[in-house]
């Protein structure tokens, strides 16, 4: 009973979403539902991971297994994914059970298996290395007559950070990797000038909006900095990548958020990888956009309208923070900090491993070079002596 | 263990930072310990606070309880608050424990007790009201023969958001607050042209950090808008400002946040409030200052380096989203993001009642008529319907 001078108080409830999986791009997605006042769910393996210990509606389950899936979903406005494991078949099941699944499976397939991104991207006239399925070492060899090598062979399925691409230079190289037994298609290697990613979101009732477009600098396959945005990309270059992403986003279905990681080559953009869900390539818009892409993703899945995604700084640089050999990376936060009152600290709160992405920094400015050498120095401190 | 070909991950050891209090606080603190992978622990009183259905590590207990809050501190790196009502003996309780509490009882006293605190801003310069501890009424009427009328009557501890404090006008007013038996401060009424805050942060090595001034506008007792920085005042004038906040915070020791409010007056500025933590004239720098108040708070307790406090926009205004009779704010989220994909809101999960701080948003721009309208705009449509 409430006393006759203190107004009642009303409960309200708060939109669930649930997202699958509970890595870092979950953690990051919590920061968004916060403020928002979401209640993000995760479906997590353990409760060590990076999304479970920040979020205190975490579910234990496994991805692969449709009777947890069907438990995780109950009573969620929106279902998403943190990665594009989940098998078609259970995410088809769940919508199939009335779920609001974004991005549907039917979109979803063109991120898990490239086989069927390449036919789709090709049939709709986005821009495409030349490529061919290959069984065997005469499909590579018959696709190399005609382009050339190296010839990239990638793992339909299952690929990521550099994982499942082999640049092959000769048949030997492709033998090995035929050896493996995987599914593969192959792919003309693309003699590209940079790589720069696009990142949209739209919305299940057709919105879509576009992040400015990005320079995505690789080491090793995995990337090292995004730079915001890409540098000497002219206005109309940047307009057509991004009309590429926005078009494939339409005509794939795709719901949440879309990156579309492509090569600049002398004739064009090429588009190489999709991804449906918050990106490494978009970690720069949490302090450098008006709109996180991670506030977007749950604006977009729960489809509510969009926010801008206008820059917050006329230059933004991101750059991951790999493990090094001495895990205590909190011991360096105080050089850091005292170096680069500006830097912003983003630490995922996962093991640290040699070579594992466990953080980022972002720095924002205006001078290209300098925002440049701020992130770069921000993350060769918290990495730590290589040689521990 | 390991297979060969995996490196060795190793566990990090997070800082862990308690907060005592699970308010909307130390929610937003929650979103910048995120970014910084500290493990932020809160006391709360039920797992229905706004903190708690964002923070795994969430204990239950009462903050008036020295055993709960004994338990409460083991392994924490540092103590803080999201409030100030934790007694003082409490606070060094925990202190003579060997626990790093964040401010300490002697700073802290000041933000508890008014009597404490102007006998102290007194002491140091620091710009004050004339004041007086009072008793009976014929204490008020001395003061007010000196002072005049009216005499605002202040409770020395426990007030806040216009609780707490009484205009009163004539000897029969001040009869009635006497009457409810609490202890009583008089201050002389101040003529203010207006109301500003400064936020600074102070951390235990001694580094000191000030926010731009900004200006605060009340109703009824409570901060409805706050535009960063204040407008026209002028550089010299800022300057004074911050520098009163940061000799207070030097002189009294504070460690963490500082919020000084001050009246604007004719003759200069006079310190009104003091708040040791994140400030809800802080609210903006979440998007609107390079390091948003709750990572700096958590900065000062660690004793790391402080964070730029410099603007990432020319005006930033924060509006306070009051509860209205109608609690169902999601539903409103459609309109006011169609409307203006730039506003930025936060909503604290509470339960929803008339008058109650219940969120805020904040617009950024350059233009401070627009941009005061956007915020303006924005918490009238999420108050929704005022005759629901």
């Amino acid at each position: 009973m409430n006393s006759p001078n203190v107004p009642p108080s009303a409960p309200v409830t708060a939109p669930v979403v649930g997202m699958v999986g509970a890595g870092q791009l979950a953690r990051m997605t919590q920061q968004a539902a916060i403020a928002l006042g979401i209640d993000l769910r995760v479906l997590a393996n353990t409760r060590d991971e990076s999304a479970a210990k920040v979020i205190v509606d975490t579910r234990l389950g496994d991805y692969r297994d449709l009777a947890d899936l069907r438990e995780f979903a109950k009573g969620c406005d929106a279902v998403t994914f943190d990665h594009e494991h989940v098998p078609t078949e259970h995410i088809q099941a769940l919508a199939a059970d009335g779920h609001a699944v974004h991005p549907g499976a039917d979109a979803l397939v063109h991120a898990q298996d490239k086989g069927v991104m390449r036919e789709r991207l090709t049939a709709i006239g986005a821009p495409c290395p030349a490529w061919a399925r290959v069984e065997d070492l005469a499909g590579v060899e018959t696709f190399a007559e005609e382009h050339g090598w190296p010839v990239v062979l990638k793992a339909v399925r299952g690929g990521y950070d550099g994982r499942g691409v082999w640049v092959c230079e000769t048949p030997a190289e492709a033998r090995e990797v035929l050896a493996t037994g995987v599914a593969l298609l192959a792919e003309a290697f693309v003699p590209f000038e940079r790589e720069v990613a696009v990142l949209v979101a739209r919305s299940p009732h057709g919105q879509g909006v576009s992040y400015p477009v990005v320079e995505t600098v690789q080491k090793d396959g995995i990337c090292v900095e995004v730079i915001a945005p890409a540098p000497g990309l002219g206005e109309e270059e940047a307009a057509v990548a991004q009309r590429v992403a926005l078009t494939i986003a339409r005509d794939l279905g795709v719901t949440g958020l879309l990156a579309v990681e492509m090569f600049v080559t002398k004739s064009g953009f090429v588009v190489n990888e999709l991804a449906m869900r918050p990106h490494n390539s978009g970690h720069w818009t949490i302090e450098g956009a008006r709109t996180s892409q991670f506030e977007q993703h749950l604006r977009a899945v729960l489809d509510l309208p969009l926010g801008s995604p206008s820059m917050t700084a006329p230059v933004v640089v991101m750059a991951n923070l790999l493990g090094g050999p001495d895990p205590d990376v909190y011991s360096r936060y105080e050089h850091v900090m005292a170096n680069d009152p500006g830097i912003k600290i983003h630490f995922y709160g996962k093991d640290v491993r040699p070579g594992r992405k466990i953080g980022h920094v972002t720095a924002l400015g205006t001078d290209l070079d300098e925002v440049r050498a701020r992130a770069h120095h921000a993350v060769t401190c918290l990495r730590g002596p290589v040689d521990a």
